[in-house]
């Protein structure tokens, strides 16, 4: 079923209804709903967000991604601005924070509660993309001598204020989670069971500076719906739920695709990126690879003799060129999802090269004798199979030099704290280019070229 | 915080300790650390897995990929094999259908108890990759007419069995969802409170029919934590939860980026796969490009005359091929991601090229620039500027097709119901490559050559 309202409908019901009517039907939309229909709407926003009450402005604008929160909140007047951001989580205010000018941000910190501007205060001292920038700081937390009922009256004065109750905590003095319970254990459980009976006293953290892409592998890992992130002094300061982890997945992803493919990110949709911004994107890494494919061409410039009394020589540069980069960006590929999936380490390295080593000598080898078969069967040439065999010994040679390459530089890009996405398909093509020409004029010039 | 037991520690645990200590502390360790220190011991796991009780085997093997539960299983005395096979969850049990052979399975069903057999049958109906395909079958549905002390109590006897209890549906007479209602919403309202209060009329459900990537697309926008899937009576078969959904959305963006560089999908990691299997994944595409690369050469044996005279020519060839395959490439991923997000799709055709023609207007046109001024002002030859500009008019007309092929081959292969990721990388170079080709000595017979 999809939903009741959605799209220009919205807006129609929206523009057409008493706030009575509106605030009770809202109720029943989703938030996502309701702010694809805004984004697509080609009035002025500002009418149908008047015609919207605050607690689902809350909604919409926390559904927003981030770098369009505040274009949204900047369109309220500054009296339900406020109202609207003192009733956001913490985690979302500081997500948009970088995105508000610095005036702003102040005169909205001192219009905010005490407490919640030291809470977004303490959240924005974290790197946005580590476990303290993206956690909530509203959990609940438990004493194990409750009983189930207590624990459920508990949560009916409490529960509204946390970002999410899967989980309840048990602190100690210090505020170091000493165990946990899952609100599933709890409403399964009789009235009178003490949590002390239900509680994992195992309980998996995270700390506040671990990278959002390990985060990601932890809840892939054990399936979790909610993990608590602990400070140096492990005492508990958060948590990072399941749906945070979905979107980190998503955009991860994303930038690492857009790596391999040499495209600097970009934050919005590329329907609505425009042109400039889509033309940013891909022109440094399109100027930096060509300035570097120019060293192939110096390398064809000095065997420029060799070349010209040869010149079906030529003719295989395309094809040697092609595959070496395709079996390149291949090895590469796989050892850099391997990474990023946390399924290959640095400590891997030789383990990676040996299995590099014997898959390039099988698939160079069958690639080699394709290729001498296909020139032997097929050229012109009336020494087609000396001529095939030079060819092939340098694809061989490629293949393996490629599948090397690619291999090891993702490695070596981790081992000095960059992406290895930075170091794929498009990198090592530029690199196998030139090393397979060295390779093709090396054996031509001792093979074939008399 | 760690896990408290890993790896070769868990294992000497489970070797030196009695039965219920065993039980006792297994209790407390997630089933993901007991797998992967499974995976690494190097003995007969027979015997430690006649170790571990019952319950928490059947969470080992739901824990382990698809294909290696049935491993695990196989390794079970036939007795015990079956006990486990009546605990598992109905999804987990058709997920690792496809690994069993025939005869066991029809062992293995003709044991188990007869209302699960015809669960699990009908669950084999759906194509794996589907909403029907990953969906669990226990959920909880009750009457909007209980008060929230009633559904708790109903939870404490049937919580239990349900695959997910984040969500509680409603169902008319002919099982269709009329309303549902979060476990949040129950726990944090008073006991006296009714369902149908809390109750939210409006629930977004999933076809069995609809493919995974569109599922994960319904999660990552709306955050839920679980989704009803029903038939084409609209009635509720089944939930997908969240958790399912965070692998699905790793392993399709895995799968996207391994067919964006040209590798066949592989169901191990990449340290577990072996090197034949990692050989026979890249092989196929490596062949067949190479093949199709085969076309390039024939173009420069075509003008091979043309370039024998003016063999500078021949220099400037990496630096082309490898700057279309570029543009080509950032130009695919860009919509090859776009259309697996969900953000683009076929309606979008004449806008996207026309985005792309308007981009490589621009970038084409710096490369261009850049590349005539490198020539004019680094080439020893004589008549450099013209020849700087022969080639730069190759590279701007070369950047302009390559965008665009980039764009339409996704968008006309999810036309004729094909996986856009084949039409990435290696498709469009070797594609791209060809037309550079003819372009460049198209331009150089009529502008340079004389």
């Amino acid at each position: 079923m999809s939903p009741i309202l959605q799209g220009t409908e919205l807006i129609q019901f929206l523009e057409n209804n008493s706030p009575e009517k509106i605030k009770e039907v809202l109720e029943h939309v989703h938030p996502a709903d309701i702010l694809d229909a805004l984004e697509d709407y080609e009035g002025n926003p500002l009418l149908i967000l008047a015609r919207i009450p605050n607690d689902v402005l809350v909604s919409i604008i926390e559904e927003a991604e981030e770098e369009d929160k505040n274009d949204l909140l900047s369109l309220l007047p500054h009296e339900q601005k406020k109202e609207v951001i003192s009733e956001m989580a913490s985690d979302e205010l500081a997500d948009m924070w970088e995105y508000i000018d610095e005036d702003e941000a102040e005169l909205l910190i001192s219009a905010m509660e005490e407490s919640k501007a030291e809470e977004l205060k303490a959240l924005l001292q974290h790197d946005p993309e580590t476990a303290g920038g993206i956690m909530a700081t509203e959990f609940v937390s438990v004493s194990d001598q409750m009983s189930v009922k207590q624990a459920l009256e508990y949560l009916q004065k409490h529960g509204d204020d946390a970002e999410s109750i899967s989980y309840l905590y048990m602190l100690d003095i210090e505020g170091r989670v000493h165990g946990v319970v899952s609100l599933r254990d709890i409403v399964t459980s009789k009235f009178d069971v003490r949590l002390s009976d239900l509680a994992n006293p195992n309980v998996i953290t995270v700390p506040t500076d671990m990278d959002q892409e390990e985060v990601a592998q932890v809840f892939i890992k054990y399936g979790f719906s909610g993990v608590p992130v602990v400070d140096e002094a492990h005492k508990m300061v958060g948590i990072i739920t399941a749906d945070d982890v979905l979107d980190i997945v998503v955009d991860e992803s994303t930038e690492d695709i857009e790596r391999m493919s040499a495209l600097a990110h970009g934050e919005r949709e590329y329907l609505e990126s425009g042109v400039l911004n889509l033309a940013k994107r891909r022109i440094f890494w399109l100027l930096f690879l060509m300035i570097s494919a120019t060293f192939t061409g110096i390398i064809i410039e000095k065997y420029e003799v060799a070349l010209s009394s040869t010149i079906i020589l030529a003719a295989f540069i395309p094809v040697l060129m092609d595959t070496g980069g395709n079996a390149g960006s291949q090895s590469a590929t796989l050892v850099i999802r391997g990474m990023a999936l946390g399924e290959i380490s640095m400590k891997d390295f030789f383990k990676v090269l040996y299995i590099e080593l014997r898959v390039s000598l099988l698939v160079g080898g069958v690639l080699a004798g394709v290729n001498w078969l296909r020139i032997g069967l097929t050229s012109m040439h009336e020494d087609k199979w000396l001529l095939g065999f030079t060819v092939s010994a340098a694809m061989f040679v490629t293949v393996m030099i490629a599948n090397l390459v690619g291999c090891v530089l993702p490695l070596l890009a981790r081992r000095f704290k960059m992406d290895p996405a930075i170091m794929a398909s498009p990198v090592i093509t530029t690199i196998v280019d030139a090393l397979a020409l060295l390779v093709y004029f090396g054996i031509a010039t001792s093979l074939y070229i008399k």
